[in-house]
Parts: C-alpha cells; sequence; structure tokens
C-alpha cells in the first residue's frame, strides 16, 4: 500500500510538472513568433492556464497525492521562469 | 491495495461533486438576489468555475481516478442544472 500511494504521488507530480513545462513551451513559442508580444491576448492565454493549472494543483493536494508547498513551488517556479522570458522579449 | 484505489476514488469523486454543487449553489444564490441576471459578469463567473471544475476533473481522470464518462457526466449535470435555474430566472 506504501508502495501504491508512493506510485500515485510521482504520477501526480509528473502529469502537473508536464503541465507546467507544456504552458511554458507555449509562452515560448509564443514570445518567440509573435511580433506583439504585449498583445493582451497573450495575459489572456497565460492566465487561463495558469488558473488551470492552479486548479489541477489544488485538487492533488486535496487528494493528499502532493503536499501544498511542493504544489506552490510548482507554480512559483513556472511564473519566476515565465517572467523570465518576458523581461528577456522586452529587452529585444 | 484494491482498497486503497476504491477509497481514493470515492474520495475523488466525493471532492468534484463537492466542487459542482458548490458551483450550483453559488449561481444559485447569485439568481436569487441579483436584479440583473443577464449581468455578463455572471457568464464570466460562471465560465470561470466551470472551466475550473473540468480542469479538476480532466486531472481525476489522468490519474486514473474517476473514469472518463463519469467525469463528463458530472460536468454535463451541472450544465443541465445551471440552464434549469436559468430559464426559471428568466421567466419571473
Amino acid at each position: 500500500m506504501q508502495e501504491t500511494v508512493i506510485t500515485s504521488a510521482n504520477k501526480a507530480y509528473a502529469l502537473l510538472k508536464a503541465d507546467a513545462d507544456k504552458i511554458l513551451k507555449l509562452i515560448q513559442v509564443q514570445m518567440d513568433n509573435l511580433t506583439m508580444p504585449q498583445c493582451p491576448l497573450y495575459e489572456e492565454v497565460l492566465d487561463t492556464h495558469m488558473f488551470g493549472l492552479s486548479k489541477s494543483i489544488d485538487f492533488a493536494v486535496r487528494m493528499d497525492l502532493i503536499e501544498e508547498q511542493d504544489g506552490k513551488a510548482l507554480l512559483d517556479n513556472l511564473e519566476k521562469q515565465l517572467n523570465f522570458i518576458h523581461e528577456k522579449s522586452q529587452q529585444k
């Protein structure tokens, strides 16, 4: 049983991390290809994806699949990386 | 181990069902108290909540915690109930 719990937790974290990476990739592609990174749609798309991920993380925490602090770290880390990409694109 | 899986599935479904009920309750309260149920904010709030719930359900399905058809039924059922409430409020 202990093994089952650990496996589920690993799977949950891996799924959520993959979701976060997908958002990062999407934004990266947008940044590389858009002539206008200040496009309001960018903010809206990003907000929607971040909200969706936060809901999945929230559910995983309530299911005791991941620790609350790990979920928070996942979101914070994604946000930091997105800010970094955004700043870099502004300097172009 | 079988027992653990069943318990997790029950918990997952109960959590998602409670989320759906919360959305229904929120909309019901809004309908009962708002003078303008056609307010655009109503649609936006509802969309956001539905999207959040669909993301949690999606995650639960990917974690094999609930069946895809059960998740879909949960969302469809909520939508039907919301439409019913909405129609009723229009007839007032």
